[in-house]
């Protein structure tokens, strides 16, 4: 029964090669930070408000100045078409459907012009940093001329995380159909028949000259010069994704900055980071309303919305939650997981007493001390 | 061996088919809530005094006036009727014997007039917001005329919560007899005689016109000017049940309120919140001695009995506990779990040194640091 | 292999019907206590010291002016000749052996005169309050003549708890031979052919008016008046077993107290209360030297005996441990359980570099925050 | 799948008799230590900067004076012939090659001189104290000749730890080649055969007259005229290992120390001390740059080296990882845990945005509140 994301993630499981499932729902190293991400939600407590008439709520809000239906939106992810043959392009359209933003991500099997041609919804573009100047510029003006509305720029994937548990899958980086994959395959049909028959690739890449693996050590480290240059390129509004520190978000301003992405990156790359829920506060506070703030990592529940909203973010991003939906039932499964968080969102509306996004605020939770990361506690160690 | 409320929950699960079981043990979403409502209690410890003598206990106490032979109270709710023969009947019978308070639910399957009739005891009335104004004032009447001690308005219900266990057990709400729920029966087979031998129904609800599912989107919502009628049309006690904060409380005493009820609807409702145990101490302090506090969601023992009253609670209400019992012995098992709760508080009691229910203070229990919701937490993460 | 006293709680449940064993090793309620008895010393961290030559270790003390060998003493039990044949007789050799204190029980199964002319080492005596004035005088004056150094009165059993464990094993209390205990010792046959071989009983309980089984309600609640009856009776020295709270020390003092046992009965009376050694800090605090402290419940470790001296206690008393060696071997089990926490407790002075018993102190110990009882939380809540 | 420490260890748990497994594994007492050296490090988290161009890292260091390709050092240990016919001198070659020091300890089977003739790499050698004077000069001196850079005294051994499970595991201490460990070691065949194979043993211990096992009591604790005597004779750098105070360093640095080594021995000393890493930035913060701090003690990540450097230590030292990939591979399975966490570091540092190994400091990670062993508490618990 798929009551939750929980639910789709067990069903895929169940569908998906072995590998292919845990390239996807995997952690690095230890999965500390995996597991984080979920404890933290849990130690924030809601605070139902009463006597409020909450019988109709409006989810929707804006992001970056784009009215969308909810503040979910869609994470960049790659190997869309490895889980369903729906690939990046169902995606995009359910995110459509939904009224909410899709990120393509540079590593999508899917051009990038193609996907816009072929959807209708807000949508951005994920940029890793190419290697050399002339590609991010030759990229950054495709992207404009193809109408995406923002630019979201990852910051955190200058090398791979450390990814066990993927690799004692035996999934190969960039995934491949190797024969243990094959194996692997061979006890999923369901999934094996939907690859074989998907014979009309999408052809492409999102970036034909992006790299699909992480590139030689130091080509995907995004500097200051790097930020200026695309800044000064791309018009619209950009976001910076990977943001885990508050003492960096007024440099990020000065250079030009209009959005923050707190995300590590679903614990994939440096484990033992805090929980990106933890790390939202004081960025939120060293934003102080000059830029938008956005999460993700970790959000499971409609409950996490609010709590990561009451915090201060603008909006949420979901990765793996998409992809499980995506995995068990393609552009129609990506829906439902959408549409489950919608409802369980407007339930917890519901249920605190709010009607809108905007009366989210810090009077909807309960915090436990030593909660965020703030931590001067190091420095008083050592005096 | 039935020695604690434990025990009647094994028990009953064992006797009940799983969609009804479920659906009185479940809890909402991840059951958070559910299980946070017990550790909360475990965090608090006991101090007990010595050289006193403490021989007899006294634990009678009034509960609004009303005098009760201890104070433990049973909660407002639903499908008393499915889960044995004796229904709402039996309970009331059963607490009357016992010397407390019943308090009959909108939702019975009795009406409130017959309840209050085959009753010598102490009755409160639950009402959910009926959908008109008439109707509220027809109800109200009927249990002015039908002798209520007091009325009991539940304001957190105004949707229902996310009650997932007991769908993955394929129980409708409201119940009914679909055919998997006969597949369950079949392996209960002393449920079953007793189901089908019960061919008198009562015949009726408490309320007929009461909605027996959550009505269309806002209907259940109370507004202050809801509760502005009602209290201008219930002259006797008032209560509100669902509170959970203090810096409501104010407001609801101004409105003319006779008592609140802390209570999160036993983790049923928004999973996520805080346990009612610890919201507690927050509503006391605003409610600064003006009204009466009381409180549910999580109470399995006398010792808990003996933390909320030490918090400053004039009462607990138990809902779980008495339907095991009803489930387990019908009326005689609702004793059963009242007895025991009576014995284990005596026991506490005894062994704190304390001889009336007055005696229970702050003195009583140790808290631990960061107990409790009084968070400005949030605020100094932003600043 | 039995290196600690763990392995021989293990072995003690091979060898004893169940019944039997849990009516030792339970606690009361959900025991909670029982179990945070044990994790309240894990939250304890040893700070050992360098550079000191801790080659010889003297862990001689003394207790209310009586030399001892090390400071664990043996704390009063019922049921000695139960368990094993060699019942309080054994017991109290083996401390004698060892050169520490055993307090005989007034529970025991051996006449105090008996005890007191059999066995050549120091020896208290414990009292439960008898019924009547009478009778606490005769007692008295009994064990002042057997020669008896000190009396301990234990002040927190006025009612039995609800050890749950125990009824759940069908053990009666008192024991008795019941078929089912008679059906449980047929799978320990080792016991069994011990206890049918032990036909001469020592003939007699340590006092014969002293009550078996919890009195009628409030028989054994000790006042103020009780206590200055004993304390005008009892020429030496006179210990209040039970203390949990650092308020009532200053009163006990005046009553002219010199010795007071900080206890929760091992977590087999009140479950909920705090652990043992959370409690000693406060009453060390109140003591101020002015009588000597003790401490048991959860002793299990050489460490635990460190960490309790550490935060102020004069030496600590063990009840299940030396039981269990008693199943296991009988006097000579007990002894090896006393020499065990012996070797363990010289290895931790090794380790500490610590040299005698009197520099045990804070320095030695590191103490998690919101360790302990002092909690003004309470009032912190409420206002 | 060798990805990770963990798996070496998993891996020579397969190949070693278990109770020369246990032996190197396991700790004192009920382990508390041991685990608590691993779950200290993950309450500490890492917090990455952006924007920085890490695209090349040295992980290059010194370590009192000497270079040293990364901070990660071996500890001294005992035994490796038992676990690989390779030994110390495969461990030491593995070291030399992998530019890092290598320990050797008093104990070990190989002669310090023959094992400094066979390695280019830096080396130390570690002291126990002898139990003569004449004794300690004769190491020290032989030690110079030799050509040890550096001479590391262990003080936190004065005796054994109580270590039960090679106990259990019937592994006699020194480790002899009993029925028992022949029994298990016919499970193991390819330990058995690589154990008969190696005929040729080096052929003398480090120290022929040195104590092979726990000298009879108090031989072995170091006293300030032991350390005396030893900075007198010894001009090189000198280290004391098993520093767990801060309040010791001062009088350490003023006996002319060059170096601490903060540990407790892998928690196979005394049970019950705190990890390492929480006791580290009390004696960094006490050293105050004037001596080198070094770590010991649950390391088996490269974000734990990480951790251990933001907090002030110079480097690390490893003992039970390279042990693993000893029994795993011998000086080969050596060098992969070696590379092993040379590529985890790597990883962090470029993830960290951290170019060098100077730049980790407190910014670089997050300590939660109480964390650390400055503790006033107990003072404060009895004021």
């Amino acid at each position: 029964m798929l009551l939750n994301v929980d639910d789709y993630r067990r069903a895929a499981r169940r569908r998906l090669p072995r590998g292919l499932f845990d390239l996807i729902d995997g952690g690095a190293g230890d999965e500390v930070t995996l597991r984080r991400n979920r404890t933290a939600f849990e130690r924030i407590a809601l605070r139902p408000r009463l006597l409020a008439d909450a019988s109709s709520r409006d989810l929707r809000t804006t992001v970056l100045g784009q009215p969308v239906s909810m503040p979910v939106l869609l994470d960049p992810t790659a190997h869309a078409h490895l889980i369903h043959s729906d690939g990046e392009l169902g995606v995009a359209r359910a995110a459509a459907g939904a009224g909410i933003v899709y990120a393509l991500s540079t590593l999508s099997d899917v051009s990038l012009e193609r996907l816009a041609a072929e959807t209708t919804g807000p949508k951005w573009f994920q940029l890793y940093a190419p290697p050399d100047r002339a590609g991010v510029i030759a990229v950054l003006d495709r992207a404009q001329a193809a109408g995406y509305e923002a630019l979201c720029v990852t910051v955190d994937v200058p090398v791979g995380g450390l990814r066990e548990r993927a690799r004692r899958s035996h999934m190969p980086l960039p995934p491949q159909l190797t024969p243990r994959l094959v194996a692997q395959a061979a006890m999923r049909p369901r999934w094996t028949i939907d690859f074989l028959a998907a014979k009309k690739r999408p052809g492409g890449v999102a970036v034909r000259s992006a790299p699909t693996r992480p590139a030689p050590s130091g080509s995907r480290f995004i500097t200051e010069d790097d930020l200026a240059l695309i800044r000064h390129r791309w018009p619209r509004p950009l976001l910076i994704k990977g943001v885990q520190r508050g003492d960096e978000v007024q440099r990020l301003i000065e250079l030009g900055v209009d959005g923050l992405v707190v995300s590590n990156h679903g614990g994939r790359q440096l484990d033992g980071v805090a929980a990106s829920i933890e790390i939202l506060p004081e960025v939120v506070a060293a934003a102080a309303g000059r830029v938008e703030v956005f999460l993700d990592s970790g959000i499971r529940r409609g409950t996490d919305v609010v709590k990561a909203l009451a915090l201060g973010a603008r909006a949420v991003l979901i990765g793996r939650p998409y992809l499980y939906g995506l995995a068990v039932g393609g552009e129609a499964g990506v829906v439902d997981v959408i549409e489950t968080l919608r409802a369980e969102l407007d339930n917890a509306m519901a249920l605190l007493g709010l009607t809108a996004i905007s009366e989210l605020g810090l009077a909807a939770i309960q915090i436990p001390s030593g909660f965020g990361s703030r931590s001067d506690a190091g420095e008083r160690l050592l005096t």
